[in-house]
């Protein structure tokens, strides 16, 4: 019985000594030595084929390295495979500070200050208080409601949209199209954290975008698949929104010569906000690995008529 | 019994609405209006000359406006003339939000993806987790310890330097000159909150600096004096010092020409970190006002011989 990584080969080599550290009676390998394909019952991975999973017969579960599993091309996978996302706390808490510092940069004036700075300009803008700053997350999972809970800390009115109403303490919940517009609409500063699947892909685009008040702004930690850039760019423009900050795209590296790396108003980070970290990250997979053996429901485990 | 408002007059006609509605029967008045001078017990004000003050025989408590008192010229006071800062909420908190978005930033490396951003590079940079950003704050009064506070729910291990060592839960305490350079020493991001006196102006001078590690940013959100500005521009431009957010500077504004404004990594902000509240204050104003016709102690009274 082995697992078996397929990822980034500096990181694995990561993955296997604190694997080895922490969980010996469970054999881990880095891809591509992966010895005897019937051993494997376990595979994590950032990217499959089906022809790279069809090497492994005895294969048990698809665990990804990552948060949000569209990088697995759920579509071409065996149907009967369970797929389990990372939760890990590592993962959760970069989230978590990145999305407070965008939120805090926009409610403070961070981007406005900046700009004036380059211009020489001393001059003071209104301070507005946080109950004044309404923040609304899309998407009430793992990350989302961390999210929520620390910007919760600072007074900021929180809301969170999901497919269903999420319930969270103190956290307005909104469910469904059918509330979709009244949550845009008392959205001050816009946070996508939805998983990217077919039903969420462009789900940033002119008619989401335009029902946020105006002078709103958008925070995309989600994926570049979810913003359609043209629309967020015409309503920067237009004055509608205030700021961008994007820290996915699609294509990712963002092409040389896209509007965004140079537009005044869009705050462009390379796909960092938040990293699997492999000391955390280890003890998920093995917590989930042994779940498994003794028929434990696994956290993480994607529910294949949702996509994610 | 008046008290009497010297201070921005737009800010004091919201003052005194406030105040009117809270505590009517407390006369209150907005200079110059000050009706007769012998019913003035109480002067709230940013600056007062002691001319102005000897308009009052019958002044009993003179308020600051602001959190540092600075501003009042202590030494020229009468000796005898209880002066108290301003400890309110709405302050607190905007120094909380402030300082959090600046650590944040350091820490989430938004001012070099910036740099990155204008240069069109994309490029991961090392993720740090929180317990790698040792965060030092310098001052332990309520600023201090509210940004302790919100800090330490990141997971940064915090310490606090002040005159005698603070003892504050999570947060390692530093105290005096003797235990100074431990205290830098184990400090990736220094943050000064410390009030402006004779004993604290130039704290932030090239001794101070050079005994952060290699790679530490610092955040001034205390006076402009604390901070001797070539001392900092010539270890941002040896590498010793990573990042400089500033919020006050000497003078204000920041004359056109200083360094500061071009800077690639100094990030300046017209003082604003924090700014009083009027809704809050006016209820801290009013509290004080009561304790002192009761004989009760005072939050923020002016230790003279501290001088702060």
């Amino acid at each position: 019985m082995t697992i078996l990584y397929k990822s980034d080969a500096a990181r694995g080599a990561e993955w296997a000594r604190l694997h080895r550290e922490r969980a010996p009676d469970i054999p881990f390998r880095v891809w591509p030595d992966a010895g005897d394909p019937k051993e494997v019952r376990y595979v994590i991975a950032w990217t499959v084929t089906p022809d790279f999973l069809a090497q492994y017969p005895n294969l048990e579960v698809l665990f990804c390295t990552g948060a949000g599993i569209d990088s697995l091309g759920l579509g071409a996978l065996p149907p009967s495979l369970p797929v389990v996302r990372m939760i890990e706390p590592g993962l959760v808490e970069g989230m978590v500070e990145f999305v407070t510092m965008a939120v805090l940069s926009i409610h403070r004036d961070a981007y406005a200050y900046a700009r004036q700075q380059a211009a020489g300009q001393w001059k003071a803008l209104p301070v507005k208080t946080a109950a004044q700053t309404r923040v609304g997350v899309l998407g009430a999972g793992v990350l989302g409601r961390a999210v929520l809970g620390r910007l919760a800390a600072f007074g900021f009115p929180c809301a969170a949209w999901s497919r269903t109403r999420p319930a969270i303490d103190g956290v307005e919940g909104y469910g469904g199209e059918g509330e979709l517009d009244a949550f845009l609409a008392r959205t001050d500063v816009l946070v996508c954290l939805l998983p990217l699947t077919p039903d969420t892909r462009g789900f940033l685009a002119r008619r989401a975008l335009a029902a946020l008040p105006r002078g709103a702004s958008v925070v995309n930690v989600g994926r570049g698949g979810h913003l359609v850039a043209p629309d967020l760019l015409e309503l920067l423009d237009s004055g509608h929104l205030a700021e961008a900050v994007i820290d996915v795209t699609d294509p990712e590296p963002l092409p040389a010569g896209h509007a965004f790396w140079s537009h005044p108003r869009v705050h462009l980070t390379p796909h960092i906000a938040s990293e699997t970290q492999i000391p955390t990250a280890v003890d998920a997979l093995i917590a989930n690995v042994r779940r498994h053996r003794a028929g434990e429901p696994l956290p993480g485990l994607v529910d294949r008529s949702r996509g994610y």
